[in-house]
């Protein structure tokens, strides 16, 4: 790691996440995670978590995750399987490396609820543009 | 199409898509389309529209095409790819169904700035838990 | 179309598609269609054909389709899905373009079997290394 | 681990990874491991090993596991991103759970080369038919 760049503040610049209700609780070269305290707001038509806040949730893992591996590194392709609704309590997304080479790199996220239960495991593959830097 | 189910209720309980800032347009047994106009909060860290932002877009369309299709479905598995980044303007997302069979559904949406150009490609999964009603 | 590049060539090149038993029908920068004969070699053990047969079945497709628009095509993610267990008879892979950018392609490539019943669909994800051709 | 199935025996029933001359190594209920010795037979028509034969070994690990989990379980989608062409040398897939619930099971498998370089990552999931064994 070092200081010429700052994924806290890359993370406090994502307005969407944010608006969301996404907090970034940790982030290292090897692992990251995030919570999500569930809102109405983020309930679909049948009242439970909507998969948009599900993947929202998983994407601030991954893309934290690459930023701090490559910070030209933008997502090509992600993979979202879900295993629990759920509409209540807090969610946690805990998100690894899995793969980089010099042109890629994969991630897996997990989001498990306050019984420890899988509610989705999101699969994300990022491209590094500048291709240039090497995993600190 | 019957009063069995009412699609239109549905879309309007999605308290996240509302959240979002997403307008379900038009639905049928084939086909559904939706908009997002983009706002800054549907912006990441970089200044271009947020993965999750995209993806609900297009969840919302499958989930619509899937209530549709079968009220007991739910959604399994999703992926997509993104093509073009962009952070202005208005995007339509487009989905028709691919397959279905008793157990599961298989959509695609196609998500196209004011251009015309693609911006991602969603493909979703859905299983049909009491599996009995056909295609109308 | 031109002469610069050979996709028939190309398929009879593809050891593993020949091994496997896959014989392309046609090719057009727009879609592709390829046949598999169902083998007891292709059967896994518990007598359905194996999901890596059907994967390679639609795998070549794809990569045909990716090779007519880009020479320097390279594949970077694919997702399968199964709809139907299939154990005799032949199968048809027709597969199309779905978006194509300087950078990436995307194509989807249906499996059908002889009932005209949706046995797969694929989704596919090349990256052009070159990326330099346009669509022809 | 009890005497009700027999994982070996399934995967010496697999007549197409058989065919492809794949070989399983290792299997339990946490993790299972296979080989691939790299032959002509496994290229492509640009003389590297087609995405075919990668998925097909990543799928065997995949459909073992899941076998072990659930006799009556069933593949409904696979993931697969390429990160290294290869030509040459021996290639060891790696899979474990990564989640499992009444109805569902996601594992992930990752394919190596002799270098301990990652050639591919796949996700699978899984459908349990009868959703009535627990893990052991």
């Amino acid at each position: 790691m070092d200081n010429r760049y700052d994924h806290t503040r890359y993370c406090e610049k994502d307005r969407f996440a944010q608006y969301v209700g996404i907090e970034l609780l940790e982030i290292s070269a090897q692992r990251a995670k995030a919570k999500m305290t569930i809102r109405e707001h983020h309930l679909n038509g049948v009242n439970i978590v909507h998969g948009g806040a599900l993947f929202t949730l998983a994407d601030l893992v991954f893309g934290a995750l690459g930023y701090v591996h490559d910070q030209s590194s933008v997502s090509i392709n992600a993979n979202i399987s879900y295993f629990k609704a759920i509409n209540t309590g807090s969610l946690i997304a805990e998100g690894k490396l899995v793969a980089l080479t010099p042109k890629l790199g994969s991630y897996t996220v997990q989001i498990t609820d306050e019984e420890g239960d899988t509610v989705a495991v999101f699969q994300g593959l990022g491209y590094r543009r500048r291709q240039s830097r090497v995993l600190e």
